[in-house]
């Protein structure tokens, strides 16, 4: 037996016991006649003391040469400290040690094992079992288990069921790239890794399961933006004969239930927002609701005098920065020139400052009277001492970038406030969405999601009008569901797909078993998916997933660990019935 | 609101309650005058009535014409049957039913939707999704995720954490094949998907994780055997400061409170066997002890008169067949031509008959006496009305080929009893295996594995004899799971895989991220795998673990619903620089 209790739970209750620890080496303090030890394991830290006095000699020798992170086992006795660490839950005690072994030696690590650490990212990626050693990763890890487990016990309280769907697919071109896998068995054929398990569990309705979910893996093969994964985790969840709000009930009782068992949060009705008001007003489909800063739309009381950048502009728009008067005249020309970086991309930022005598002076004074700048403190709601921020130009790309400078100011004034939580249900959303690059359109969610009733003719004439039945949760300006009632009718997911720029014969290759399944009474089904790593990561009060996982990939997809991907025999190349082209 | 109650709830309490259920046609019977319904969901049953009188013509009118596995909502009222149906939760009540909205037609099911099917295997594959509507099937998905459930609750509450480790690994040639994965993005690279997160969870330990579970997807490119997956679901565990004694108390808990929760069978102290006892007295290392018939050894009393093919043989062994006296002279020879049969491969089978007057009577008569054959009949344990069956030859042969003929006994003499549970653990596993195709050792557990204390100076001696740390858990005749006690030092790490036949270049290229970490400070470790998808069959009394996976494949590794795998875009393989071998 390798301990009797762990670094973590010995208290003066058990002063005068003899127990066994295991752990490694924190730090150590020779004072040549007396030497401390802190031990660690996963529990916590226990302080060991050796004494000249009381401590064998022998042992004694041997403490005097543990190197940090060295694994050792000791047996000794509980005493009291005679200064205790009020900090430490063990820190009344300490353990007088007879025996020690040494489990395992340590090389000296590349990066220290404490909560700040020296090491730098890629370091601690090539280590991270040493990386997973320090608290802060550790328990991430602990906190991700632990929000997995509630998702669990509460859908499974719920009645639903978490089925296995399979991981060796099929190929499907819609969407982001699929990472495939060739068959051996089955010469010049692939499976594909899934995106989502959408179809399956789709089919698990028409299967009659009803109420599924399922935590699993998927897989994308994009080039990595920051904080994306080629392997992520999803929290899969479908329900037959549910419409829009049963789904959205369901699954706003889930994410009440984290945030009150997680983080002893209480929030008793999510708020909900349309798409478009959503991007009306915060320029943004999943707005960080935790504070104010809305846009105020300003064409009406802005395209009225001589300045030919807003009367050419397709939208004039503003926020009022809380307090932002108080910027000088160069901070504001840096925020200026910061919004006109190639990141953002604006033209040119117009101010306001609203002064405490009730006066304003804008970078517009030529064009703009008292009466103008009143109305638009009016519409952007700002009040003496704020600073009306506005931007001008195409509808979508001035919302997009007013959103980030919201963001930013957001983060600058210390508006985000990690430990509050602000859901909300963005509904409502367009079931196509034009792609530039393609020149066509493509389905905004996935082209299994239902556009709202009576509104299927409108793909004929107005397909950029029709609106689905698609809803996102957004966390704190992160989305961090989203999903849709499905079409669960071969005819409309026909006309879907031929919309969306299927043949027949493409439409039949994908998707036909999915097609089939419905003329076999499927059920009217929906349902949603969560990111579980960006849920965690919020739930933490964080915004980095990569902390919340435990063997990441860096940018390039590549485990610099374990040194993957990696080369293959040309043995295995030739069983898989291949040849590189490189 | 799709449905106030489901098909499975309403009870004579409900009685005269207005209700809204959902669900599919299971069959109706039309009297002209009256049709009654049996509507279907995941829940069960409830019966429906239309009647002439009380129900809307229009309404009746559509019933007439609803089909199999239409899917429909109806509203009513909960009346009184009029005969009860006692076999159904439901069958006290119905539903006379006032509107009816049929949400879905459905073609004629190409086989019958009933716990008793009319489909083929093939059939029942293509249409998983009918399948799944099934009882049995759905049942045993729901089955599946109740052992799932117990299994996470129990390992959280005893401090294990789940997490997550990466699917996109690295290729390893030891072992069965892997599923490979191109990386686009890193030319002329691969992943590997995970045949078992072995070295992560190792990682994890040298991570100071401590108690480590996951509920994981491997994967294993073999020639597929029957009732084996290219995808398979392990509960896969691991545990740092530990002795083997450690692990068999924790996974025997977890093993106990599943039979318990599951299976209401309580199981005090599960007994151990070695390795070589195993062998000696079942023949199989995974042997049934629902029941008796162990092997007895006759060499000694049977290789001392003329008898060539005994005096010959390596090893002469028997089983007493409980009652099998009572077959005739046919019967036997049948049961001789089945051990004769290729895929068995004995040579030959003496039997020996015990007589109810307690004289024998064998097919060896003319070499062997009556106190020869007592004293067979001592050692196989035989008692009056037995039949011994005696094999003889290559000692690793002779006890396969018994062990054989042993299973197919109980089964024909229903000695193995589906709702009867018998764990053993099997330990002290010999640490390699001599391979015939390759002509040398392999790890028969994997290279991971700790020799026995004191015995990795054997391996360059005498490696056949050093054994292991490991074990495995049986339970009814299979093996539910498997582990051992881990290396943890680089050194012993080294000589193991020198032993198993790896270069050093090669070791480093591996698992040269293992070595390193074990550098850092590892404890001790070990830990253990079940396969989730057998461990499910046995407690739910079944042999065939496709009946428990949603979507399985068949032989051939193919998904033949979604006619998965498929060929590629020649573009996709383009993207992933690779070429067709065929």
């Amino acid at each position: 037996m390798y301990r009797s209790h762990n670094c973590g739970e010995l208290r003066a209750s058990l002063i005068n016991t003899e127990v066994t620890l295991s752990g490694w080496v924190q730090k150590s303090r020779d004072k040549g006649f007396i030497i401390w030890i802190d031990l660690r394991d996963r529990y916590g830290v226990t302080q060991l003391v050796f004494d000249e006095e009381r401590t064998p000699k022998a042992i004694f020798n041997q403490a005097e040469n543990l190197g940090r992170e060295f694994v050792i086992q000791v047996r000794g006795t509980v005493i009291e400290r005679a200064s205790k660490n009020p900090n430490l839950p063990t820190g009344d005690i300490e353990v007088l040690v007879k025996e020690l072994t040494i489990l395992n030696t340590s090389l000296l690590p590349p990066f220290t094992i404490e909560d700040q650490t020296d090491g730098g990212d890629e370091l601690r990626m090539k280590y991270r079992y040493l990386d997973i050693r320090r608290n802060p990763v550790k328990n991430n890890l602990i906190f991700r288990h632990k929000v997995a487990q509630a998702v669990r016990n509460y859908l499974s309280s719920k009645d639903f069921i978490e089925v296995e769907t399979p991981y060796l697919i099929k190929s499907t071109p819609e969407g982001a790239r699929d990472f495939v896998v060739p068959s051996r068995m089955n010469e010049g054929q692939f499976y594909a890794l899934p995106q989502s398990p959408q179809t399956f569990k789709q089919l698990l309705m028409v299967g009659g399961m009803d109420k599924y979910f399922q935590i699993v893996k998927c897989f994308r093969d994009e080039d990595l933006r920051a904080d994306r994964q080629p392997e992520f985790t999803q929290i899969d969840c479908e329900m037959a004969f549910v419409e829009q709000e049963d789904i959205l009930d369901t699954f706003e009782g889930l994410t009440r239930h984290l945030l009150k068992e997680i983080n002893d949060v209480e929030i008793a009705k999510f708020p909900r927002m349309t798409f478009d008001d959503a991007m009306r007003l915060y320029g943004n489909d999943k707005p960080d609701i935790r504070f104010g800063m809305q846009f105020g739309e300003l064409n009406e009381v802005a395209q009225h005098k001589d300045f030919n950048v807003f009367n050419a502009a397709e939208l004039v728009v503003g926020i009022a920065i809380p307090g932002g008067n108080s910027l000088t005249r160069k901070e504001i020309d840096q925020l200026t020139d910061w919004v006109k970086r190639p990141q953002i991309g604006a033209l040119g930022m117009v101010y306001v400052r609203c002064n405490d005598d009730g006066s304003y002076k804008s970078s517009v004074d030529k064009f703009y009277d008292e009466t103008d700048l009143k109305q638009w403190a009016e519409i952007t709601k700002a009040k003496t001492g704020d600073l009306i921020c506005v931007l001008s130009g195409n509808t979508n790309k001035v919302r997009a970038q007013l959103s980030t400078l919201r963001m930013e100011m957001a983060t600058r004034l210390g508006l985000r406030k990690p430990n509050e939580f602000a859901p909300l249900w963005v509904v409502d959303f367009p079931l196509l969405e034009w792609d530039e690059d393609t020149k066509r359109f493509h389905a905004m969610h996935h082209p299994f999601t239902s556009p709202k009733p009576g509104q299927l003719e409108l793909l004929d004439t107005n397909p950029a009008d029709v609106k689905a039945n698609a809803y996102d949760l957004v966390l704190n300006g992160n989305e961090i569901g989203g999903g849709s009632i499905r079409i669960h009718d071969k005819a409309t997911q026909a006309i879907m797909l031929k919309h969306l720029g299927f043949t027949d014969e493409q439409a039949k290759a994908q998707f036909g078993f999915l097609m089939d399944a419905f003329e076999f009474g499927a059920p009217p089904h929906g349902g949603i998916a969560f990111g579980l790593d960006r849920l965690v990561a919020i739930l933490g009060g964080q915004e980095t997933i990569r902390d919340f996982i435990a063997f990441p990939k860096n940018n390039s997809g590549r485990d610099v660990m374990i040194d993957a991907p990696a080369p293959l025999d040309d043995e295995q190349l030739k069983e898989l019935h291949l040849k590189l082209n490189v």
